[in-house]
């Protein structure tokens, strides 16, 4: 068994909570609150430049040529059109540049990019992917299912983001970090692989915070 | 002004926030619940673990043999003296060892520690200090205050932790710390300053919310 | 006094010995024994995916977001084109696409990569920038004054070699890095400036010894 | 087969030839220039401070408190103890407290150290220990064959050397950095065990230089 399959079986709990969780429902038959919608755009802008942050350790870290060229690709892209695209998508729902690269993080923005940039950082790239994947993964089956809800493709202010999740091109990057980490532990002893599944339940369990954050709109739990 | 004089002012409003808690003023008073300090006990003890890993990245990156040397003993200390301590004063609580080291971290805890050691991992010594501060010091200033409750130090469950944080022994540690950020940003920019100002006001703000973690249980807001 | 002057006039004395030795003089006259010459392109192979390496730091540890998008795209370039152009020059040389990925690193390629990712990992962006700076800057110099010789950018074999260095357009990744280093050591110490002379004055010398090594095709002093 | 017993046979050829290197030979038979022993005290003192660091990675890589621990307590040992003995050493080599501590790296010592802290900065507990073990456990080797000499052991410039580094209290430390690789690498694959391969015969060539560069009490091949 690929790990990739362990890893999918054990985190359904946890993303099928965050399949149905009201946000993520929410963009899908197109009933969110917008400004809790604006809120995810904001914290999420920031959640990618350490995202990005974590493609750079890839680079860093990887064992050959082909796979240190992957990730300073997805690092360049994400730094360059992923974040250009978001820019875009938030002015057209009202938000303005001045505003987006004012946001402050929320806590659970900051737990769960620190949490990863800690990971890779101090491991390997094993730790690395495991600790990624959640994100692009369960974005991509969000996208997939959201975009069978007739109208969700279409829909003026969430129709943009299903569109971008559930197409090929997205899958693809999340099948190469899955395709990769299966290489990497095609040997690995099981003590290594409930780790690496520790790992990615926990990126999977901040990733359903993230949902949760935005729908509260949750910055820090104290008065200025 | 001294960096950490500036740093202190600015943190006031969040360290107030954490002396006014329920749980710390249970301490004090000796009416904290005891679920909820075992429960505080079993997550310091993974803190602690990766606060260790703090130090041992201070003698990494320690510019000169003296701090490395200061560092590394703290992180000796920590990991042998401290988890012991620790170790003891849970089994008097009636936590066994096994309960203690079977502890899943809470998601507070990963944020806390994951930011600190994200920040200390990709940033210099200073950037390690701003992070690492609000620990140390505002658990002496708690310590302190605390111990002013007539009975707060003989308290039979809260009197062991009320006078091992107003120490003077426990001090030093503070004020080396304080002593050696001071020193480094001697120099510094307005924008650098800046930086660590926001990093120190961070951990402060995750120090409250390990408390009110503590004081509600909290783990993963997610059914199994 | 901008960092960059200072730095400049410090290594001269360095600077100056590498572009008097006969392995750059026999570039610029065209007289260099081009087994030599296949010897210093294998060895800068490798030598390119160390330091692309530390762009992919450059783009962790920068403190904005336009700064992580430059070394982002400076990393990006050199795994894409610039070691392309590489292979294809090496294979104008004579030298498989095999043979070249086959190199193994002698210990001067090892020692000066490796003193590079050390500092680069341990410290910050402004240590990362001291030890990178001395490749890109003395090889436009050497470029320019190469170029000044009647014939040598027409130069069979080395031409291409002085062409592509003497190049504002490699000139500008040089001065990039030039102007970034002044302007994070604006307000910086005494004692941090001779910090990052001592570092910026070591991998001018480390440049120096790769001339030298290659030279030599000098690999490990045992016999096997 | 463990990977320690692997590495121990394809490590022969070098180690045969550190021991059978004038310098080391000059140790055992008492003939060695003391003015390149003193260089080579010198240059040892800084490469401690550098494989001090290394501890402090292991302490912060470890998977478990135990190994966290045992890092920790040699990280202190080193740098308290094991330093305090090499000033003392020196001390009574005529060399002052000054002229150790004002000791300028040469470039073998810097190449050595640099690609050890490179090594385990980047990758895991793994690479780590293959990168230090060939120092502890080549000393060890080196130290019960000198003390095999009549009289290596009282003579009075080198038998404190030969004395310590026989001594089983040594033998100990490079036997649990042994154990605990063989313990880590069970299940890995052969990829893995050809990249610890390469790593661990790097620094058993570097060991080599470290003693032909005290031979030749090699600094820069640069004139001033």
């Amino acid at each position: 068994m690929k790990l990739s399959e362990r890893l999918y079986e054990k985190a359904q709990p946890i993303w099928e909570q965050s399949h149905s969780h009201p946000f993520v429902q929410g963009i899908g038959n197109g009933t969110l609150d917008i400004e809790k919608f604006k809120f995810f755009m904001c914290q999420d802008y920031l959640y990618l430049i350490d995202y990005a942050r974590l493609f750079a350790l890839g680079s860093l870290k990887a064992h050959n040529l082909e796979t240190m060229q992957t990730f300073a690709k997805m690092l360049h892209v994400t730094l360059d059109e992923e974040m250009s695209l978001h820019r875009a998508y938030a002015k057209r729902l009202g938000i303005s540049k001045e505003e987006l690269e004012a946001t402050k993080p929320a806590p659970t923005t900051l737990a769960y990019s620190s949490y990863m940039l800690n990971i890779a950082q101090r491991g390997s790239l094993k730790e690395l992917l495991a600790a990624v994947m959640p994100c692009a993964w369960s974005y991509y089956e969000i996208g997939k299912k959201l975009s069978e809800t007739p109208g969700a493709m279409e829909h003026v202010w969430y129709g943009e983001w299903v569109t971008m999740y559930q197409s090929p091109e997205f899958g693809e990057v999340a099948e190469w970090q899955i395709d990769l980490l299966d290489q990497l532990t095609e040997s690995s002893s099981e003590e290594e692989l409930l780790e690496l599944e520790e790992i990615f339940l926990t990126t999977s369990r901040f990733e359903y915070m993230f949902w949760d954050m935005s729908y509260q709109q949750a910055m820090w739990p104290l008065h200025d």
